[in-house]
């Protein structure tokens, strides 16, 4: 398992890949979801907050910022193993910390371990240029040999 | 605290409220969320499952999962308390047990404990007509006083 | 895998197994761990409550009702699978829902899934003669091939 | 709140204080929980790892582990609000990512949140000298008023 190396998919790798997968990929403005970064053991993203994310009050939803967490860790896990799109989400946790900002969320993830079988990670959710994360998460994925 | 009254809140007067919160409610057909019964402490919930659902495959996706089990969350606990708008999640946890088949999907929610500021409910989600759970959550919500 | 068939191993075979890797299990008296029931797919433990699992204010400990409702885990999958010591807990979370009074602990444990590689189970807490649980868990084991 | 200023508590006062709640505290060589560090919305604790902590194959348990983080978010907290010792654990989730060495653990933990009535943090735990985290938990406590 590449564990220490350097990713195997580049940033254009990746959104090309994630575009067959999750529609939002491909979209343009609003609702867009953008691979920043791919590093080792670790990936940056961006969603672009339109009014559909919103709940009452201005809020970036729940099952948004769940969604956002859950697709950088997936990103995080086919930059090392390359695209293996059967890796399934098994189990994960998230902490609701502050009402996030209207305005774009970025994620910030890095694998905590990657085994032959699971990988487990960490996620850090942000509102665009605020210091505090907004939420956090940990999650596993059961990954096909 | 109602812990242990009966709901305060109908089906109906909870389908109408969440209709304005979740614009899902309010749909017909594919994507819609259908309260089907409050009850003491518990509520039951269905997912008219579409394609903008579906992953590659034809499974349903974790979010449109996690989002079901979190609006059956909310529902549980408002049938309690009554329309409290700015009950929020606080932390989620959710194990994906199997791949769900392509049909409606159902919450069934239960509370474990309603406090004056917290609220800890586990929900588990069904395929319709199958036997086994493809989901299992537990989430707390913090009520504003 | 054994899913829907009885239990393979009896209470006396569990205890017996259990007795090697825990020595709590072979304890008289206060903080013995016994294993009551081994069901299908279940099982119910219970922890004798003394003085040592107590916190200021005379409150079972967090850390003793984690290892009353991990080790109600382990028992009701190798119920299941046979004496496999080398099944680890991967993940679990916990909710501690009230105040457990100063009397025995019992444990009722249910799997949810039970795969090749992960079971997952969920375990009530409750203080004996006592009816709202005390504590909730979810937890995920990796079954060794 | 006292959320970005610097400890009210230092390690002396910690470890004092901690050792009335905490027998182990203020036990010498085997199984003692060292207060290293108290920092800004952070800590770093020892436990000196002894064979009551050892599962059969020399790895330090879960249940171990699992009162290392708890207590090491407990202290994170407390270095911030003070002696309140009423803060109790609401929610904890733990993920075990390899196997210990059987050297001593360290926790380092890092609060996530701290607001007038939850406060959320993370904690990774290490095997002394090692790199790479053994588990990684979060948590909430409650902080009565």
């Amino acid at each position: 398992m590449n564990r220490h190396q350097s990713p195997v998919m580049s940033v254009d790798d990746m959104q090309q890949f994630l575009a067959a997968r999750f529609p939002q990929v491909n979209q343009q403005g609003e609702g867009a979801l953008i691979v920043e970064e791919v590093g080792l053991m670790s990936c940056r993203m961006r969603l672009i907050v339109g009014d559909r994310h919103l709940r009452p009050g201005g809020t970036v939803s729940g099952p948004t910022m769940f969604t956002l967490a859950d697709v950088a860790l997936y990103v995080a896990i086919l930059g090392q193993i390359g695209p293996v799109e059967l890796a399934v989400t098994t189990s994960f946790t998230i902490n609701f910390l502050r009402r996030p900002a209207q305005r774009d969320m970025i994620a910030q993830c890095r694998l905590l371990k990657l085994g032959r079988n699971l990988a487990v990670g960490e996620v850090a959710l942000f509102s665009e240029g605020g210091g505090e994360p907004v939420a956090h998460a940990t999650g596993t994925y059961a990954i096909p040999r």
